[in-house]
């Protein structure tokens, strides 16, 4: 695909000159390095599936639409090496063993094999690229209209002119995604209408992808401001917020949601102030074999990303990545596909 | 008082070789420096008011009962210098103005205070110190029967072999007071008592006082583990957590609890699982003055606690130090009287 349509795809209002998360250059992949974020916004390139493993897994790509899309070019350059079943079996395997929790991964992985396992291994390669461009491509169509749906929801009752104060967790923005995000999409979409918006962004310990949030929408222009992801409880006590919204990495079939650690304690504290409590996601995010959240599972990450301050105290460390907001406290789910509340999902199971 | 006696008074079960977090050295204060801890343990030595209010604000020394009698004495170095009416005003003025929302703080100045103003004020800074020093041996002594009546309500239905598995936020232990600690009290006379105990323990940023958690609770033997803040949620969900325990900065009428920004997620976290959400602090931290939690004050702190990846950033940041947990959530108060539902309190009144 030329570099001109994929920042056609990847454009987010009132930025010109992004450096896209995930584009292809030859042969290659180019990904935007998450971990030198917000301090150095570097490229690096991907030449094989060891490569798009690692990237994954030291979370240089994070957040699971982008993981999803960026497993299925893995799997297609694992193809290119070696097209067997087994290779095709292997590669899966250790490319989804690289993050647990999100489902996007496994679905992307499992939806670019079951094309090309009925194909001759000679013709598999190819396939599988095609297989990865359309996952991109269509995150980034979905995420446009998790954007659309979401404005229109926010808005409800509201004039334009009003202005949208909300509350997000972790970063579920265009750096976790392909294109325009899940969570902010509905924000970028208020802002590109000239709605005015504000977002109170948490850092998001031990990783601070909060960090990464604040970045993109400083680069966008939205404002916001940053907290310690202690005071969510205060702020929505003392603040007027609108709405919490919050991507997600497994929306199980009784619409459980497991995202980012910390997600469960917003979604309580924005119960107890009545403030609306929004998921979005893509539909690849529902996993409709999943039962609930206890069926999720959970990726426990090195206590060195709490840092050597931590790290020196010699105390044990526990290090979920992610934690289960039950049901009850989800409002509703925006996905590319409208807005249902989570009891409902199983209408978009086809 | 001789320093042999400031140790018993401060000596923690199992630890012999205590730094105290404040003790008199001839005319002077030392406060052990926990802006340095863990990495550093080491004393200050503060001569006059001055340096006894920077102390306080710069979180040298923190902790509500702890910046309590150290306030008391640097009123005491004021009158040293001058015991005016005037400079008696003044500098307890200056030093209330240090930390705003801990309640301890205002009453130990008020107390010295009303002590000495009836004196000629050539008694007063003699008067003064005697009071402070009465501060600050009440608060180990009634830090202690917060131990023993918290651990009766822990162990209740239990027997003493029985693992008491509790949760802990910020630090509420021997460095945030005189000795002994509030929500760490009954967690040390369970250790002293053989009982087995393991706690959890939360970073609590932007400051990570949760590391000098870790670090008392090394001192002393207890079994610990650090998590995430924003993990509490999810500990909660999948751990058996007995009950969470907390210290506070200050108590309104109502049973409202002021305490570190974060506790009152803890405390929703807690109802939503069903587990006991208790606050352990001396009777001196309840205001009951103040009618409910919408009359603290909450110190809004410099955003460089975040450090300088979030400065980096160039965005906005809101820092409130404290956070307000509504009465409903708060299953019991211990303070050295006993065990009082939050409704209640106005037993304790006199």
């Amino acid at each position: 695909m030329p570099l001109r349509q994929w920042q056609e795809i990847q454009a987010v209002p009132r930025s010109t000159e992004l450096i896209p998360t995930l584009v292809e250059d030859g042969d290659d992949l180019l990904i935007l390095d998450q971990t030198l974020l917000p301090a150095q916004p570097k490229q690096n390139r991907l030449t094989d599936a060891t490569a798009v493993a690692e990237a994954i897994a030291t979370m240089r790509v994070r957040g699971a639409p982008l993981i999803g899309a960026t497993g299925a070019y893995g799997l297609a350059f694992a193809l290119r090496a070696d097209a067997s079943d087994r290779a095709l079996d292997q590669a899966l395997e250790s490319l989804a063993a690289t993050r647990p929790t999100a489902v996007n991964l496994l679905w992307a992985l499992r939806r670019v094999a079951s094309v090309v396992r009925p194909l001759d291994p000679a013709a598999r390669a190819a396939r599988a690229l095609a297989e990865a461009r359309a996952i991109a491509v269509e995150d980034a169509v979905a995420n446009a209209a998790i954007g659309r749906h979401g404005l229109a929801l926010l808005r409800e009752d509201r004039g334009i002119a009003a202005p949208l104060r909300l509350m997000t967790h972790c970063n579920a923005g265009r750096l976790a995604t392909v294109a325009h995000g899940t969570a902010l999409a509905p924000i970028y979409a208020a802002h590109s209408d000239g709605q005015p918006v504000s977002v109170w962004v948490s850092e998001t310990r031990p990783r601070n992808q909060g960090y990464l949030t604040c970045w993109e929408l400083a680069e966008a222009g939205v404002p916001h401001t940053l907290i310690a992801d202690n005071a969510a409880g205060l702020v929505l006590m003392r603040h007027g917020i609108d709405a919490v919204i919050v991507g997600a990495d497994r929306i199980a079939a009784n619409g459980d949601v497991a995202n980012k650690v910390g997600t469960y304690l917003k979604a309580l504290a924005a119960r107890a102030h009545g403030v609306p409590f929004y998921v979005a996601a893509p539909c690849s995010t529902i996993d409709f074999d999943c039962p609930d959240g206890r069926a999720i599972p959970i990726e426990e990450r090195d206590g060195a990303e709490f840092g050597a301050a931590a790290l020196a105290l010699g105390s044990p460390m526990t290090n979920p990545a992610f934690d289960i907001t039950p049901a009850y406290l989800v409002t509703a789910v925006i996905s590319e596909r409208g807005v249902l509340p989570p009891a409902s999902l199983g209408q978009w199971r086809n």
